[in-house]
């Protein structure tokens, strides 16, 4: 199984520390020649995760992204999702033939408004039964510290994923198989909201106590989309779920959903809190962004969310009001006292 | 409604400051004239919650515990669960009469390895019908502070435990009830063994990410053993239980439940965590009782549970390996290796 990584970011390096340190050769494509000339000269990459020393005998550089699609049984997409689109935008539409596609995207394709999935069957003709996801609670920099972490491989063909699965598996590595692969994307999204709106409490001054109750609630939230959204989609998990007779649920308290949600929103790291807070604290969506030169991916996920929802009609009033403080111009102080109110 | 309060710890103190802020008059039963005279004086406890400014003129300070019963309509008890049974030996079997008690004890009677209730109804003949527990995620300090914290009252009289609820709202507490009295107050045992185990894993060097696991899935094992308990034994909640026709079962993820388990994880200053931290780094159970002068909740928590747990037979590879390491000698290590297995 030859793996291909495209992407230049934290996370991306440290999906090719992990595949290298169990001995894996990996393609990888990098956005520049500049980093292709560093990483071969000095065994990390240049500036994201620089902790992590990489095996270069085991690497194969590039910044052809098609060449690595043709090397590569399984191609993993590591970019942020802002950029994704553009960056597949060099690639015939049957680049991908009949290979398998490991996401490792935390978010929805921005313009778009779909899931990677959709997007790469909408343009290059991948059938859900090529895409599989890598999800779950993992700090980059705790991969580099070789902290032991989870990984969850979603796909409809769960088979495929154990055995992609295996390969991460390490010292450091634990992986999860699931078959849940929307319901773990749209887990990813969610989670960013309800951090970024933890951040925004935290700049209102809201304490601990408080915290715990709007996380627990968020977590409630989460877990009653996902289950509306699976009951009209696809038929997974191991629970029989009452209100829609006949289908399955997953166990939402699985560190692909729960667990990601609760090291998002309790990170102080975050950017997603980060980002936060500064609104809580009075900054303007603008002003935030230009302070912390990023956009927060909670931000656009409050948008995506919002608008995917209009259709499902899933209970999210904490993830509706965030979005309305985000892009209604909702005072945060007063979207809060809403939120305080729906809290149980 | 008169309200008595025996205890002098923070959490007795914090539930009188928020009822004497109401403007509700309050008995308060201190363990010593010492207590009574300096709050008299100096209008705070003089050793716990000591920045809580209490209003002196709603108070009726006591010694007599007989007397603050006779006193008082409703009853709050919150003193630690291990002083539970010596506090009220001093009353006659029929001190209580059809007083209402309100529980703000977190945790099972050692000895007996019994809930507050089944104490009260076999040596004071109260019935379940005149017993609630106020519980929920609430640092005492956060509440000093006046930072809006949730309390959720529970009782299978759901219509008086709103009542009593009703006289703690106020602009920094907000009230929730619940009619699941057992479930709540096993909730609040377990809670402390899950933090006594992030603690451990914390003092094992396990970073962020694992942690995020590890409580995702106390989480899921915790509503797991409620799930099973409140089948067993009571009807409550508003979700059919599929797994046992007939039950329902209560939203786990309510702040009661995953929110207090939350903030009790997640607290640095937990004494919970601050003990299994001593624990993950080597010292004997007795070491750290004696270097932190205490013990912490869930060293017992775990053997109660672990005892209860042998009839229940729900499935806690979590809770019964933190027993093992606590009470049987277990390496942390191996331990924690143990549940590295489990989780998902």
């Amino acid at each position: 199984m030859k793996f291909g990584v495209a992407g230049s970011g934290s996370w991306a390096t440290a999906l090719v520390k992990i595949l290298t340190d169990n001995g894996h050769k990996v393609n990888w494509c990098l956005r520049n020649e500049a980093s292709v000339a560093f990483i071969k000269q000095r065994h990390h990459n240049p500036k994201n995760l620089t902790a992590a020393v990489l095996n270069t005998r085991l690497l194969h550089l590039t910044t052809d992204l098609a060449a690595l699609v043709d090397r590569s049984d399984v191609v993993i997409l590591a970019m942020p999702s802002a950029y994704v689109a553009a960056t597949l935008q060099v690639l015939a539409p049957d680049a991908f033939g009949n290979k398998k596609i490991l996401s490792a995207i935390k978010g929805i394709l921005p313009v778009e408004n779909v899931l990677l999935n959709e997007h790469l069957e909408r343009n290059f003709d991948v059938p859900l039964t090529n895409y599989f996801a890598v999800l779950g609670p993992c700090h980059a920099e705790e991969v580099a510290a070789e902290k032991l972490s989870y990984l969850t491989f979603s796909g409809v063909d769960e088979a495929f994923a154990s055995r992609i699965a295996a390969h991460f598996k390490s010292s450091f590595i634990n992986t999860v198989v699931n078959e849940d692969i929307l319901g773990v994307q749209y887990a990813a999204v969610l989670k960013n909201i309800y951090a970024l709106g933890a951040g925004i409490a935290h700049g209102l001054d809201y304490g601990d106590n408080f915290q715990s109750v709007y996380i627990a609630n968020s977590a409630d939230e989460m877990a009653g989309f996902l289950r509306k959204f699976g009951a009209e989609h696809i038929v997974v998990g191991e629970h029989d779920d009452l209100d829609h007779p006949g289908k399955k649920y997953a166990n939402y308290s699985a560190s692909v959903y729960l667990g990601d949600l609760l090291v998002t929103c309790y990170s102080l790291h975050s950017r997603n809190r980060t980002f936060g807070n500064m609104i809580g604290k009075g900054y303007s969506v603008q002003a935030a962004q230009l302070e912390l030169r990023m956009v927060a991916e909670g931000y656009n996920a409050a948008k995506c969310i919002y608008n995917t929802n209009k259709s499902l009609k899933a209970d999210m009033p904490i993830a509706d009001t965030i979005y309305q403080i985000l892009w209604e111009q909702l005072p945060p102080a007063k979207g809060f006292e809403k939120i305080e109110g729906f809290l149980i």
